[in-house]
């Protein structure tokens, strides 16, 4: 960690997302990164700008639960009008990941079709524009068993280690760490969600300070996404 | 947000913990704290300070398992030496939450028995030596369903928020937020973690920055816990 501190902030004054938009040129030309950066970005804006907008009647429960579950490869739980379910990602998580708050009446956002493909693109866009390398994490919020209230996670990244292993090394009283494996991707992506909040309207922040090592190439989905066979829970 | 920036940093020098040690005095004479901070102080110190040190043969896969049940309410899944356990808190996690890293060969590290009195023992001890009001999370690093790798998340609070409920405030297009309970407490000791590492030796660090109107009196149990008859995966 340089000088263990990590600072993180919102990158403020984005304009409204538009399919089509390089979400990649609209943080470069509103924010300074350095090198090591982190830059979070939630999901929302990368799908708009991806195009994965659909219309849908917002009044209507039965179309809401048959967009989630066209959008899923299994429903793992009903109750009411949530359905949990696994998308084709392998995310497992409420109603596909479809999101109708901020959208406008009658269109719902779906999740980008390969978070981690997203996440890259825009990490690339920042090395050519801002000539700084630096890690990309697209983030979505997501309910987890067991404990109340959701937390962001990573859903892609580019750039920066989704877990990282810490196994084999020895602890303060040289014991070997038996299993620590930590998914930084998440945490940082939780972090980010404490300066975004979900109604202030700033869909993308920088963590600043983390660990060198942690700066490589990675993907959401080979690292994070457990499979069903290793799934105890499912 | 202040300043919608958020710091995290560790605390240094802390000495090793013993049975007995006051964790809010050793947290005051090492740092200076302002209104608002969010100390994070990992299970381990507070479990020590509060003396939850069994001895065990650490060679034996039996007795640790064992204890690990014993330790437990209900056993949920096993696999190989791995025993995923309802602690009595109400925790879902691995071993329940029994630690034998960084502790010395024969003993084992157990939750401290009310993680939440833990934490609010330590912010009375830091308002009193520090004349500061400060929020104080208890974290330790548990396992997911669905997803790999562990993060750390809240076992105990005080003064800081575990859950934010965001329910009913207008999204910037103006309409309702259906659902957005965000549990700040667990992003919180998930950024804390960033800084700590697990080999690194910093059981102890600060957010600074949190959004004012999470400082409020709170518990984990009441907040984050979910019980068994709403929770879906258990």
């Amino acid at each position: 960690m340089n000088d263990e501190k990590l600072v993180v902030f919102g990158v403020k004054d984005l304009p409204e997302v538009v399919p089509g938009d390089d979400v990649g040129e609209l943080i470069a030309s509103r924010v300074e990164l350095n090198f090591g950066d982190v830059v979070v970005v939630t999901q929302k804006i990368v799908s708009k700008a991806e195009g994965r907008i659909v219309e849908i009647d917002t009044s209507d429960p039965e179309a809401k639960r048959n967009l989630a579950e066209s959008e899923a490869v299994r429903v793992l739980r009903r109750r009411g009008e949530l359905v949990i379910t696994e998308t084709r990602h392998g995310f497992i998580c409420a109603n596909s990941g479809v999101d109708l708050s901020n959208v406008g009446g009658g269109r719902a956002v779906l999740l980008p079709i390969d978070p981690d493909r997203s996440a890259r693109r825009i990490r690339d866009v920042l090395l050519a524009k801002a000539h700084v390398a630096v890690g990309v994490i697209i983030s979505d919020t997501f309910g987890r068993a067991w404990r109340r209230g959701l937390t962001d996670v990573a859903i892609g990244c580019a750039g920066i280690a989704g877990v990282v292993d810490l196994r084999g090394e020895l602890d303060a009283t040289g014991r070997s760490l038996v299993s620590t494996e930590v998914c930084v991707a998440d945490e940082i992506a939780g972090a980010a969600e404490l300066v975004m909040g979900k109604s202030s309207g700033i869909p993308v922040a920088v963590v600043r300070g983390v660990h060198p090592t942690w700066l490589r190439e990675s993907s959401v989905r080979r690292e994070i996404v457990r499979t069903p066979a290793e799934d105890l829970f499912r």
